[in-house]
């Protein structure tokens, strides 16, 4: 990667995409009473390396763009901006809030081609996840089974939407693949998403033994993990706030540990204070569209919050990157979890935190245990919601009888 | 990628991973009477998504360095440095030329672990091209077999070394892969690269019919660019200029061409006026390493030429990277072809370039025809060179045995 022409994958801005929808770099647009596309056409000597392209000012005709100037004749003194696409980008000019909530407010939005072009995504993902669940066995490395499934995103025409997660070490939250052998007795988690041809994402999890079966151990969390997945999906609709399905899923992972004697006391208060996040450290989901976390580099604040409901700072909701009330037309992924992270689970008893609520001794006994997620993708509808793609097997029934075939 | 989380994959810089061996984000090294690394250890907080990471002072003590500082106490003001890794990186201090000398002097010098691990990968390359050779069909897209070839670099534990070329439109030279099926009655062009764990690269090419034989022309056109690579292969050595080895290249490819009725004249005139350079616009090979193009970041000037032998500015000698004389030790590839243009034909002919070496009207008939190179990787010896990886098939007869088989 140590030269110009090693490139890095070029991923276009997302929102030049949304309004714009040319896929080539070196491109500025500027909305305004005359829409205009700022860039340069190849030269010649480029055309050995590239090959033809359209000249710019076609393609700016084929999406509506009658006006194209030179990148040097950009000026952005003044107009209002929005911020770069990646963290390490430097723009001209500062970003405006004001086209930031314009901006948010219409992509937070989906159409129905979005919808489709969403839902295609999600089904190519499924081939992964099910390639991964029918295909991994333990003599692979975890890079092997990661390969395969990269390669049936590259083969359907786009590409990885974010780096596969695939490993049997789940409660690293961004772990993504090893040079290991899977290890009997552990679980994968695989957490992996396809990028269309249309740059819009999938993004699904799934946790399914190495061995044909799950241990008993591992049925049990699994359990846990599964009801709090669907009680999550039973209550999604337009008006309730993300947070509150968030907290929900707290509750019923928090309930369910319980039931195996790793918590204690009242469900509410110890997710109040944020105990059930010793376990469960991340949000339950975020917006997914043109990026896997959904507008996020215009910025979480207006994304994910509001005016009037701001994020919090507690450990765990801090990570929750959706908290706003869900609006026909959103979506979203739904992702709960359990994450036996042994550094973590001692810091904590170390500190003697929320012992009230926390058994460590039982806990000490899961340090080894590993993570489970399960994930999906869900449109919100006028009247609750919608799974996009078709139906993954997620029961522990189905994913051993897959695991067994 | 539109959050700091969603990262393009992580690379090393080649130079830090030479002198320090430490393969994590985040550090500077320092060479002086006592060596230090700059860099910082994770907080708990970082723990819970990136998994223990070992702290740095052991990992500096296993690659025997014993003092580690924070990143925010470096100074760089009275300390040479080195370019940054990629073109847009942007580092503290102006490089230093008499440090990019000294490095690249040492890089330039492989030793027998380097040859070592620059043989796995081509090895592994060797797989992703028998993959492609053996496995490629007319009903798949260029993106699968691409997507092929990737999973198995993945899957031996690195990656790609740069993002694979794989089409039947290889007479563009920075042509990826399409969603195209592969066309019958052309060839596939194929140039891809592992990259080790230890982060050395292969870089092989082979070009293919989709058919099970060649046509009789694409015959013609393969063995002139065959009998160009044997004819550079067969005078590597240390003391001459790869400036020579290329012009050698060029004048075969040209001599190949006449023969054809595409060219005429006196080919040593020809190749000083830069004629050749229709069909072969690039250069003939560069050094291999650490990097795919060794060392590039560090300077063209310094890696591929002298203070005696500068880079020409000639419309195809301007894209050779490396014209220095070779030394035992250097580890190189060797990459001749013939590309076909349609744009660049046109352009020539307009201008009338050339026109005492070019018979235009026979090269009109070949606008359409493609491109073929043929790339193989070699260790400079004290008397000659080596192959590096077992050898793979390049002959007409061995590429049609493997399509038929």
């Amino acid at each position: 990667m140590n030269y110009a022409a090693n490139v890095y994958p070029f991923r276009q801005d997302s929102t030049f995409l949304y309004y714009f929808g040319l896929d080539r770099p070196g491109l500025v647009g500027v909305i305004d009473d005359e829409d205009v596309i700022y860039g340069d056409d190849i030269s010649l000597d480029d055309l050995v390396w590239t090959g033809p392209v359209e000249p710019l000012a076609e393609q700016a005709a084929r999406v509506g763009v009658r006006r194209v100037r030179p990148l040097r004749e950009l000026s952005v003194s003044n107009a209002l901006t929005l911020p770069g696409y990646r963290p390490e980008h430097t723009l001209q000019g500062k970003p405006s809030i004001d086209l930031i909530r314009a901006v948010v407010a219409m992509r937070s939005i989906k159409d129905a081609a979005e919808i489709a072009e969403i839902e295609k995504a999600v089904n190519v993902t499924n081939t992964m996840q099910l390639a991964a669940i029918n295909g991994a066995r333990s003599w692979m490395t975890e890079a092997k089974v990661a390969g395969m499934l990269q390669a049936i995103a590259i083969g359907e025409g786009g590409n990885l939407a974010f780096p596969t997660i695939l490993t049997t070490n789940g409660q690293i939250l961004h772990n993504h693949y090893g040079p290991y052998p899977l290890a009997q007795g552990r679980m994968v988690l695989c957490d992996c998403g396809a990028e269309g041809p249309s740059h819009y994402s999938g993004d699904l999890t799934r946790t399914f033994p190495v061995d044909p079966q799950f241990t008993s151990i591992q049925r049990d969390v699994y359990q846990i993990v599964l009801d709090a997945h669907l009680a999550a999906v039973s209550v999604l609709k337009p008006g309730i706030p993300y947070k509150d399905v968030h907290l929900l899923a707290c509750k019923r992972l928090f309930l369910g540990l319980q039931a195996l004697g790793l918590t204690r006391g009242d469900a509410d208060s110890a997710v109040a204070a944020g105990a059930h996040a010793l376990f469960f450290q991340c949000g339950l989901g975020h917006m997914l569209g043109l990026d896997t976390h959904d507008m996020e580099n215009l910025g979480e604040a207006y994304v994910g919050y509001t005016e009037t409901l701001r994020k919090s700072t507690q450990f765990g909701l801090k990570s929750l990157r959706l908290g706003r009330p869900l609006e026909a037309g959103f979506v979203i992924t739904v992702e709960p979890g359990l994450y036996f992270i042994p550094e973590l689970i001692e810091s904590w008893a170390a500190q003697g935190l929320h012992k009230e609520y926390i058994n460590y001794d039982k806990v000490r006994m899961f340090a080894g245990f590993g993570g489970i997620r399960i994930e999906e993708d869900f449109l919100i509808t006028p009247d609750g919601a919608r799974l996009l793609g078709e139906p993954l097997p997620k029961t522990i029934l189905e994913i051993e009888a897959l695991r067994a075939g």
